[in-house]
């Protein structure tokens, strides 16, 4: 029985069952609802983020189903009918979902996902995917900002033990793979989701032996290949380098090992890490890598190169498996728009007094926008769900908010990016290998300018709406606003 | 298939198994291993933690089994020998671990769990142990915050669709309702740990309907007694309340119901709240309650009240369920002693150039000390494993980093913090009921002096170390420090 085995059914906010009761009730439960999933701000004041938790939302898709045990638990709550009790027990998804592919980077304001269904299905299935989009989205975007940091050396995901749940832990590494780190020390991720699994030893390893110089000689005795040494457990330079280069020397030379590694877990880094160094390359040993960890992130990485640490690749723990500077991704889940009973659409708005929480209504689609003199993405487009970008022909954009900023594309490629994912029910999409979507997402964020993934005010990437998007949205804004006056 | 039947034996960081491995060779895999878990420091600057997960890490531990699946996979990794994956096939946890119950206020420096067993068992079990009990701990501190400030008004948690991942959700859950919050808008949390479920209406149910006041009204019509209206979609004072008055007037009075409610999400909560109150009030709604919600937290919560916000009840998300301002228990588990060949006790310590860094070496245990007058606790104190405390003789106590602050208590009692959980494999612990957790939860917390409490610079609670055990830890550290120089 593995972790994928588990039926999240019942993982649902109750209101959602209420409303579906309510829906039921009120004979609107097939009513024919669109709603999008959008988020409003990048984590950390990022430029981008990323996507990622679609294979997880793809399996609870399929498996939903109330078992008879749901039902009898619902019957004992006290305010379902037992019509819709009776509904529940047959109840499947039948509908439609478009998503962005793992690995997409992603812009505030868009659509990432958007299910058209029965509004009971519809509405019933937010809790689940918001929770797994958000989750992983949000380790992915923190993981790619650490990634950057480390300027090609190897990132390790090893923050398990402090993550909020063993599926933090789990899903976790693997939203962290797919944004470019090398590896997990999380078995489950790699037996089930295929995230290479690395490790080493614990302080504890070194004292359960005697002295450290026997623990280090030990473990190159058992793993000659694999020797990375933990050398803080009592003192980094005076005992720990000293006793894993004499361990070295014993035990790898003699075999014609030089492949070596030696951790650090505290202290000053910056400045062991190049004492270290001068040791290791005075005793020959020039081929020993130096691995650091201890609470890192994007900006001690940065501060840590560049003040010219000598460090080869990186463990990252808590936070990056929690996203500790901002642990919550806020992906939204938005009512866009119902069909009417002769199947027309009839657009749906929120309006807030805060401008950023207007929803932007009806059923869309998004284009991203490159030029083709260097590839680049310029803009994402949000248009109506039938408006067609010719990118043979002209095209005018702007600025949603301030439309005097209104700029004429030329030379330029036009990319739907939302793709079918579920059609009436059924699943048409083929999810990639997680080595697939980790390579889709390296080649995606090169398409980035460089002003876009810098960590201070990195440049607003542009999210226009299509002329005719516009229109609607500041129509029903007028005459929301007229009715309330 | 429900979530509790995951078998999680392989959410273990990979070292874990190659320490075992390394044991195994070595022959000292059988070698008895002393690990304690604690923290070190208190998450938001609090002045207490709360202990949670202890049930889910008995649980782990009963399950613990590899699979043939999982062996196939370890040995696809090439680094394990077939003697150890032939040993891990018949592997099951066979040593004794001692805990604090869950729901008990803990400080940062003492044992909150501790382990002996054979040194493979004691240290694979360490990554699953620090992610159950560091989340679930982390979620029940903050929830308790949170309710705190609240002084009595119910707190909902409804963060699921921000968790971290279905664990996160679910799990936390369960955390925030022993900590005190009231119930969850989480239906797994309640269909498989009875944390009572509720919820009300979202957004979207409001922009289904044609108009806000048949959508209000169809609500009250569904459900006459649990009518929580949602008044923010369009304008809260403008349309929400005067459609909510009009819909409670003809829907719910002529029933004789007087009991109902409505939710704001947005705005200027202290503000409207007040507003909102008045119109109730002035229409005869003297009753209906009002319910906030909207990235709240324990600050915001207390500033709201301090203004005389006229809220009734809070449902909070994700805060909360992420812990945001403070998003990692920094639970760590660490090597305290061994046993030789004879049985003997060898205590071990981890030495670091970071004093706070530094271990408590040796088998332990942990005394509470109350006032007999008052009955609040005093201090802690961890002692030798076989140290006895006779509460009717006075006892000296002392600062453990500022040895000439000494207290002499008399008058006072003793209560031993762990409890037996397994004994050679066996679990002897009767797991508490949520509801008796919860319960016990509160009343340890009213133990605890006000000074303790408060969120801003709160007394620092004392953890003292016996004389018995001071000693042997400075002679440690002094005989480690000789042989370092």
């Amino acid at each position: 029985m593995v972790y994928e085995d588990v039926n999240f059914s019942t993982l649902c906010d109750f209101y959602e069952l209420t409303m579906g009761n309510g829906y039921f009730q009120t004979g609107i439960g097939d009513r024919i609802s669109y709603f999008d999933v959008f988020f409003r701000n990048v984590p950390d004041g990022g430029g981008f983020a990323i996507a990622a938790g679609l294979e997880q939302a793809i399996d609870y898709i399929q498996k939903l189903k109330f078992t008879e045990r749901d039902i009898q638990y619902l019957r004992s709550k006290g305010c379902f009918s037992e019509e819709f009790l009776k509904y529940l027990t047959d109840f499947k998804f039948t509908g439609d979902i478009w998503a962005v592919p793992e690995g997409t980077p992603i812009f505030p304001g868009e659509p990432i996902l958007t299910v058209r269904a029965p509004a009971i299905q519809a509405q019933f299935v937010e809790t689940f995917l918001l929770l797994v989009l958000n989750h992983q989205s949000l380790i992915a975007t923190k993981s790619n900002r650490i990634v950057r940091a480390a300027q090609g050396r190897p990132v390790s995901e090893f923050g398990s033990r402090r993550a909020q749940g063993t599926w933090g832990a789990v899903l976790g590494a693997r939203a962290s793979y797919i944004a470019g780190c090398a590896s997990t020390a999380c078995v489950m991720a790699d037996r089930d989701y295929h995230v290479p699994a690395s490790g080493t030893m614990a302080h504890s390893w070194v004292q359960m032996f005697d002295d450290e110089y026997t623990a280090f000689k030990t473990y190159c005795e058992v793993y000659p290949n694999d020797a990375t040494l933990l050398v803080d457990t009592y003192n980094v330079l005076k005992s720990g380098v000293p006793n894993a280069i004499r361990a070295f020397k014993e035990v790898l030379l003699p075999k014609g090992i030089t492949k070596c590694a030696i951790r650090m877990d505290s202290g000053d880094l910056c400045y062991l890490s190049k004492k270290a160094r001068a040791m290791l390359d005075a005793a020959g040993l020039t081929e020993c890598r130096i691995v650091a960890s201890n609470s890192l992130d994007e900006y001690i990485i940065q501060d840590l190169l560049q003040q010219g640490a000598k460090i080869d690749a990186f463990g990252v723990g808590e936070r990056l498996i929690t996203s500790k500077s901002e642990p919550v991704f806020g992906g939204v889940y938005k009512l866009a728009a119902v069909e009417n009973e002769q199947g027309e659409l009839i657009p749906k708005i929120k309006i807030s007094e805060n401008p950023a929480k207007i929803t932007n209504p009806h059923f869309k689609k998004v284009y991203r926008l490159f030029e083709n003199d260097t590839g680049k993405a310029i803009a994402d487009l949000i248009c109506l769900h039938d408006e067609v970008i010719d990118d043979s022909q002209p095209l005018e954009i702007f600025d949603p908010d301030a439309t005097w900023k209104r700029k004429t594309l030329t030379n330029y490629t036009a990319r739907e990016l939302l793709v079918p994912i579920f059609q009436n029910g059924k699943c048409v999409y083929r999810t990639p290998s997680i080595t697939e979507i980790r390579a889709y997402c390296s080649a995606q964020i090169d398409l980035l300018w460089d002003e876009v993934k810098r960590f201070e005010n990195p440049h607003n990437y542009y999210v226009d709406l299509s002329q005719k998007l516009w229109d609607i949205k500041h129509e029903m804004l007028s005459a929301k606003k007229g009715a309330l006056h």
